[in-house]
């Protein structure tokens, strides 16, 4: 007797009057006759059928939700609605128990809250059953992307000796002693004596270990974790999350649109190819939580409506001055609705000017670029106007930026400047600079946080829901 | 014009005639005439032909080995041996030059030493760029195998805050001023004022934080980092290196064996069928490799050998007790030829040991099983003879152990009286004995060093030669 999966079973009318077995946990027990089983292949659960009379009253008793079952039956059509096929069950084992005095995890509704503090056991719950499958899905779906395009995945290193990457505060790794740190003559921490023989951190981008493949493979991209150790206590940040990273050689800045653009659709569409039950689910649980919001709040589109406002535009290409044009000019702007007023060309954007473009303005997928050297990376290649750099953000709506990319500076002098002016030592990026100095070309990439394209392509509201265990600041539990 | 990769080139008789753009880095250039272009698609270059006299003499003294090419020209059919097509270039651009009296990659042998010391170039080689390309593959054909096969691909995370994994050494992370650290009244470092409110490490494992979603959705699998703060300076060992580690609910130790053989062959297989060139040079190096030592310490197989070897043979099944009875009466353990001498039942195995099994006895891959329970970490099942755990380590020849397994313990009472016994506290543990409280059911998972498979399948001897940029004691350059 093959074990099927519950998936395959419910899929499956060719097993109709099959023998089955099944194993899985009880979501639901109603009636001491019709158990919902879910062994998380899918969100949907098979139904059970048991006959109370045949079975011991304290095998009963345990069916509980959350309890470990095998089940041995036919399966035959059901007469339910809601499910075509259901279980008629011969034999019965009770697995593992659940009491349901003290499992956390109930048939009813849990603050969110309550669920992070129960990270190990709420992927049990249908929302987070389902948000884990659909990153599982974007997960894969990034990778044959890149690999059907020739990409090669690169392992780029999370423990970096560098601490130029200059993407934000960082976290230090260490075995020397916390509490007597070996010291120099100078009374410094002497970090000769660590590990790696340095000081060494926690990286916050693999990309410029990415470039160096990339002048030597041509197109390669990582997907790996990334840290930032900055206290910041919201709904949009993570202490460690996982970024994608594709570089690619001989390519201009319109190329990284183009490829960041396609991409994008790709793993959307693959998301909605491969998740049906899931988006469904999650659609129907972002419009039941958008109901209790004031309707000012509320999104205008539904979860499937933003990721087909995705797919089924063209990306505005816009320039950052002219898009600061639009906005210096835009109503909310001008009647001082925005939280920060833009007031001159220089201003960094924030999530609502983003917004504003993608949602109001121009009402599709929007991608600026050349930005003022001044808000952006030193790597990104200087303009001729000696102003601007050749980067790019990419902006989605409800969520802002959620990708950031640009051409690099493949000029020596130019970026040996750059790096003179920020005060950063040129031996610290020997190895980068040798990349400008040994057949160096055009290149250009882009970096994708994942979370964030997760909360999108789910519809959740705090990225601590996307991931399995969130670190952030005081908490690092499980 | 379209721009082709140059592995398209190569493959594509259908271009024949056409007039194509090409880019990439000179390996060599001789006669003033016939530059081998590498573009890193392929481990192949393409024959490019240029007519020194219609090119400027100032642009042909840049074409030097590393430097970049842009190149236009007709593609035709090739004169030469060893090439069907080449390039018969009309337009040559020098993108970047390469200075030959200082460019570190000068086509001639270098030592692997000098190699790592030049990580961010060393993948501009035949080897490097062939052992990463293959490297690919494998990332590829693994998640591949597992998204075919209905398991979640799981972030588990990279810090973590308990320190009863049992793996190994581990790795601080801290935000803490590491001068002059806040203490408690007690004078000890008081973690509470640290980023996560608590002391924090890189994990050495995310087998435990899978646990808890394989009892959520049945097959899961990670793929990340994990790191081991070992001073262990050796050709085998890294401090941070990928791991691979299936879980499955539902599943005994006779189903994770049934998982790991499967899994191994596949990932083998699409290594054979998709890096057919990258495997063919390596076994040439292996073979040019070995001519330079003794002929005892020569491979009796050749790289393709080796690998077939573990596909066309089934895995054989073969107890701890067995093992150990066979080892005691081997003639290396009675001529003392082993450096560690088998005498009893409870002895720990050495590579010499799992090789001896492997290449002399069974002449097959084997899969030892019921290990005694001393020697194998808390979280294995215990057998009824309380003796001995369902823990399973697979070996191969020339490498040893190569995945690493067990059935979990699933039962509450057993799993805390081990954890007593270890000493550990059981509030370090309470979720993942939660696993054990509510519908836990028997499972099993394995982990699989992802170097280690990279070493086996590019025939590469040291480990820090199949990961981009290795970390080691003393070492965290890049």
């Amino acid at each position: 007797m093959k074990a099927y999966s519950i998936r395959e079973l419910l899929e499956g009318d060719d097993k109709i009057l099959q023998e089955v077995t099944v194993k899985g946990w009880v979501r639901t027990f109603r009636s001491n006759r019709f158990i919902a089983l879910n062994d998380g292949s899918t969100i949907n659960n098979i139904q059970c059928v048991v006959d109370f009379e045949n079975i011991d009253e304290d095998e009963l008793k345990k069916i509980n939700t959350g309890a470990a079952l095998e089940l041995k039956g036919t399966l035959v059509e059901s007469m339910g609605k809601g499910q075509s096929v259901e279980i008629q069950v011969n034999e019965l084992e009770v697995l593992g128990t659940s009491d349901p005095e003290t499992y956390p995890i109930q048939p009813k509704k849990h603050s969110m809250e309550f669920l992070r503090e129960n990270a190990h056991l709420r992927v049990r719950t249908n929302t987070f059953s389902a948000v884990m499958r659909v990153r599982n899905a974007l997960s894969f779906a990034i990778h044959q992307y890149f690999q059907q395009n020739g990409f090669n995945y690169v392992h780029t290193p999370i423990i970096t000796g560098s601490d130029a990457e200059g993407a934000g505060e960082m976290f230090r790794v260490s075995t020397l002693d916390p509490k007597n740190p070996p010291l120099t003559e100078e009374n410094e921490i002497d970090y000769k004596e660590d590990f790696f023989g340095k000081e060494t951190n926690l990286t916050v981008s693999g990309q410029l270990e990415g470039e160096a493949y990339a002048m030597a493979l041509g197109k390669i991209y990582t997907f790996g974790p990334t840290f930032r150790a900055e206290n910041s206590n919201t709904s949009r940040h993570l202490a460690e999350f996982w970024m994608v990273e594709p570089e690619v050689a001989f390519m201009d800045l319109d190329g990284n649109m183009d490829l960041a653009e396609d991409f994008i659709k790709y793993v959307l569409q693959y998301a909605l190819d491969n998740c049906k039950d899931d988006l469904e689910f999650l659609e129907k649980r972002l419009l039941d939580e958008e109901k209790t919001k004031p309707q000012k709040d509320r999104s205008e589109m539904t979860l499937t409506e933003k990721i087909r406002f995705v797919l089924d535009n063209n990306f505005k290409r816009v320039s950052y001055t002219e898009a600061i044009d639009i906005l210096k000019n835009s109503k909310p702007n001008k009647k001082k609705k925005f939280q920060y007023i833009i007031e001159e060309w220089g201003a960094d954007l924030q999530s609502e000017h983003e917004r504003f473009l993608v949602e109001k303005h121009f009402k599709c997928p929007v991608i600026l670029f050349d930005y003022p050297a001044k808000i952006k990376a030193f790597y990104m290649r200087l303009n001729e106007d000696e102003k601007t750099v050749r980067a790019m953000d990419i902006l989605f709506p409800g969520i802002g930026e959620i990708v950031g990319g640009s051409q690099r500076e493949e000029r020596l002098d130019v970026l040996k400047q750059k790096i003179a002016d920020l005060g950063i030592d040129e031996k610290e990026l020997w190895w980068y600079l040798d990349l400008r100095k040994y057949g160096s070309a055009v290149h250009s990439g882009f970096g994708l946080g994942f979370e964030r394209l997760v909360l999108f392509t789910t519809g959740m509201t705090n990225i601590r829901d996307v991931i399995p265990f969130p670190r952030t600041p005081q908490n690092a539990e499980f």
